[in-house]
């Protein structure tokens, strides 16, 4: 179990989705800087349960507490702790899986490792760990808006169908978070006729990050790229993800993926904003594929704790779909990558 | 720079293209372990330029030496180092682009990241930096190797023709290591057509790891998938990786993705061999895409160092395709990964 | 600022003497060790405050809670996180000294790195950071012990008088934590008069480390020792660190120093238990020294946050001796660094 | 085993006592800094074997080769890498310790840890190891003038015998590095004593570290004490590491212990330059305790890889007194933690 991360600006994050709070201890954050809880808990809010039609009904009023780390106001420069108490953990709503490890679930992966797990909700491998991210992100993504860089997350695809448009002030309008107000109303209405079927769906993510200089970043193992993959797939659910043209750059002829350069900059940005693990000024811009929730009210057959076949079937308090949930965490764990890195680049050449 | 890699089993490698040595020092490795310099030449030689048509001509022999970790024989517990002197290191071939940024490498962000770069043959952001990874990774190889477990990767789509068939055993008798021969020819074929062009083409490659067992893996950082994301994307030229369906999985409802189970074990492998960030038991699968290469003989446009538009033509020797010698280091660096969390699981459960 | 320590057994702590809270997260604990909050408590009640006639008046409660981590009564493998609420902090107090530099105390550096400095009872400097060591090395204790490895510390000097005999049975009997009932009797008159007079007295703390099998340590960065020195020095006040015969092996020849063995075993132990930074399967022992506690009510010169001179007299709670509390301190430090190390060699032979 | 050390400066090091080579990669150094190897080459010299007449006799060139992380004169950024050849490897002299584990040394503890050792010249538990940190060390220190901050370590005892002036031009003038011209003398006079009379000599090694600003250091864990102790003790053969009035400090009352100050700044130095893990601005004060050497031609019992008792006489080539050579040594690791810990607060502060 590692739940720590990053290497100037480093997270540890703690708690179960049915334990008594989750939280995390943020060390290396720039001492003296303005620090409100308001601005975690806006964050915070934003992935909280329960928010839209498409979306838990697990009802957590996540009250962000700060209990270290602030003094009059401002960064001290000694960790952070965020935490937030579970209110709403009906562990019984799980004696139903208790001996059954759900299909598409960690449960068998942690019996396995852990020689048990907790089945309340999947105990820390649920989402709800996410919770911690978010928190922490917000600290790191205020600490970029200082230095101008700004990260947007938001749906590309939901239930096979693409968002055509990208207004990114639609994105937080609608309960899916697509830049294409249309599209989400497509989107919206399949994850309603998958759930009405017992059934969810998968999305895919895609993510901005604006402002960057060029420079950041620590080849040859610690990429920019590489990092931000780690951080990205670290999040549940996530099956994949590209950097700039991505999987279609393998089709493309060198002339065509290379990004030309005259007097006035890049001519295009096949690249994604990366080049040899360092920021090249550009956008960066990547996406991600979640898979659909596991957790589906539909009967598949799987195995109990003793390894005998039996028929499970998930009828707790489940999102029929990850990814609108996962946009902030996304933006969340690319902040932490990123202002992460600049702390690196100032310590290389300092 | 980071040019550290792993945690209880840890690589450190140095080197530039044309400097005089590329290698490695690698830690943790189990003492009492019999180890031959053969057993690591043979791997490099798998990565060796100039040992096919569709590959660069520069000559290099690529001898291995250990100079420390071995006695009588066997590994003692104490650092292993192997080196290998650079001998067909011609700078002068670079001398044209001295004073150009190439499209699509890492000269721009080295110069902007170190206030300088190595214009010869792209310095530390060359890919003969992976012949370290790659004599690092014949080590952990042996390793899981005498733990059962197995790692294959080869070609499944170049120039945009996708393998049909997979017949391991063709993987290494053709130039472009794809497991169906006769699309082997076409994909070479391409690259050919390509080069003649002065262009350079892309492709993708996949990676199976069998014979593991469930509950491998560091949650809820350091999952499997998370880390083998980072070593893979550390790896120049990768635009993307994906696990088991990855991004198709997007578009999959969860009954349809989900691996259900019975008596005589999983149904499907949709995940790809992982689950919240542990093994499953199952073959882990992912996919990896790799840019065409950057350096192309045709012209382009781009800046000098004092930033006025010229153009870039780069005639030196270049692969024309990344992808076929790619292979042996995507299996290194997947080996040093899923080796590191063996180890780090003993230290978990002791 | 770095708030975590150890490698594969992992504690991260935050929390500051008069914030809300001080905690910590202890990741890498084997799963499936039963676990009660008050095998945590016993340990953090042993440093509690005011609980003799010769440490501070600060009344905490220190009542432990275990926020993540334990189900059904086992540790899970996931990171443990434990916390308490400060109840007795009266910020007030320091007024006095908002504006003064404090003689012997981190103030001036805290002022000089951070840029500011949270001046009630030190903030994060402050000793109460040590409940959080304390708690998560009850956890390392436990598993040693289950090992066979047991950890004892003592004061074997104090205020310049030396123990003679070394019962451990009176350690937990006497205010000073002293193996010898009678210096003990001397050693708190002695602590009395200075605090009578206003000031403050040092002592030396000893530890042994019993049923220790050898092989464990990894040079030849993270010698055993090395490892120890590290944990040990970052406990606030401390000045020094020996081993075995210590500073008095540098006055000794080779053939003195040197621990002969014949069919018996180790015919003495000079070296403390550790040879080449592994243990030998002897005692590990070694010797800490503790400065004053700088905070005396004694007026002293300093200068205040302007730079001017001034006078400087704390007159607030503090003990009049930091090495009778810092026992259990030293205790918890060398449990994490063994317990760690054993992991360690877990995943080197694994 | 581990062979890293640091964090954002970080070297890793390679090499057995009698195998082909000893070496260092050493990362995070700043780029553009003009660097060429006769730097290095001289502060390995001062480590040299065989230069004085109570040194060992083992004839070593120690050539020093750069082999990564230069550019045109001027560190890139990227690894440095640093090796010497091993020229005066004679085997064959080990053949007679082979099957014994030799008293004070760590024969014992790799045979068990290790399942293995390598008897020849203690492979990698040599310290012959510590070249490869000096050669690190002379750039770290040369980073560190630029800052304007300056090492210098010497001898203040040996035999017993302690250094009364403190003159720091005659250290190099003298074989011991003794900074009292007349002590010096008497100290080499005590270890031909001893050596005539097949036996060896300890001594006591202080280090001070000049022009350091106030603020570095990084509580709570990685106190900047705490980092040079652990980096002292990773140096084999010593025993013991204090800080400014050390073991002294114990004695003293709070009153006598505090540094005051007045408007001409500190009055006293009794912290040794480091209050809470954090610089004072005043000169960092260390001493280091090392033990005799080991390998004596005295007879001493001991026993054999069978566990039967044997004599042990180590006539080799062996130095008959550490402390001497370990002055450059003790400098290098303590450069190495302070341009680290600079690094480590610029990012911190960025």
């Amino acid at each position: 179990m590692s739940s720590t991360f990053g290497q100037c600006l480093k997270m540890t994050t703690f708690g179960e989705s049915h334990g008594p709070a989750v939280g995390v201890i943020l060390e290396g954050v720039t001492p003296g800087i303005p620090l409100d809880v308001s601005e975690i808990q806006v964050e915070v809010d934003r992935r909280r349960p329960n928010q839209s039609e498409v979306s838990t009904h697990r009802d957590e009023p996540d009250t962000v507490e700060i209990l270290s780390g602030i003094f009059e106001g401002k960064t001290t420069g000694t960790p952070l702790m965020f935490m937030v108490r579970n209110k709403d953990a009906k562990s019984s709503a799980y004696e139903q899986v208790k001996n059954i490890y759900r299909p598409g679930h960690a449960d068998w992966g942690y019996a396995m490792k852990y020689g048990t797990r907790d089945y309340r909700g999947g105990g820390r491998s649920s989402g709800r760990e996410t919770l911690a991210r978010v928190a922490a992100g917000a600290v790191a993504k205020k600490l970029l808006a200082m230095r101008g860089v700004t990260i947007q997350a938001y749906v590309i695809r939901g239930a096979g169908i693409d968002a055509v448009e990208r207004h990114f002030e639609e994105i937080e309008k609608n309960a899916v978070r697509c830049p294409d107000a249309q599209v989400a109303e497509a989107i919206i209405a399949a994850i309603r006729t998958a759930q009405s079927e017992r059934d969810s769906v998968g999305g895919i993510v895609e993510c901005v990050i604006s402002g960057m200089p060029p420079g950041i970043g620590e080849p040859i193992y610690d990429k920019l790229d590489a990092d931000l993959a780690k951080a990205i797939i670290s999040i549940g659910a996530t099956k994949g993800i590209e950097f700039g043209d991505g999987f279609a750059a393998a089709d493309l002829r060198g002339s065509e993926n290379n990004d030309t350069r005259d007097a006035t900059g890049f001519l295009s940005n096949h690249a994604g904003g990366i080049l040899g693990g360092i920021s090249t000024g550009q956008d960066i811009v990547f996406r991600v594929a979640f898979k659909p929730t596991p957790s589906i009210a539909k009967e598949q057959q799987t195995l109990d704790v003793q390894g005998h076949p039996t028929i499970c079937s998930v009828t707790g308090r489940h999102d029929p779909a990850i990814f609108p949930r996962a946009v902030p965490v996304v933006e969340a764990m690319a902040a932490l990558v990123i202002e992460d890195h600049f702390k690196r680049h100032a310590a290389l050449i300092d």
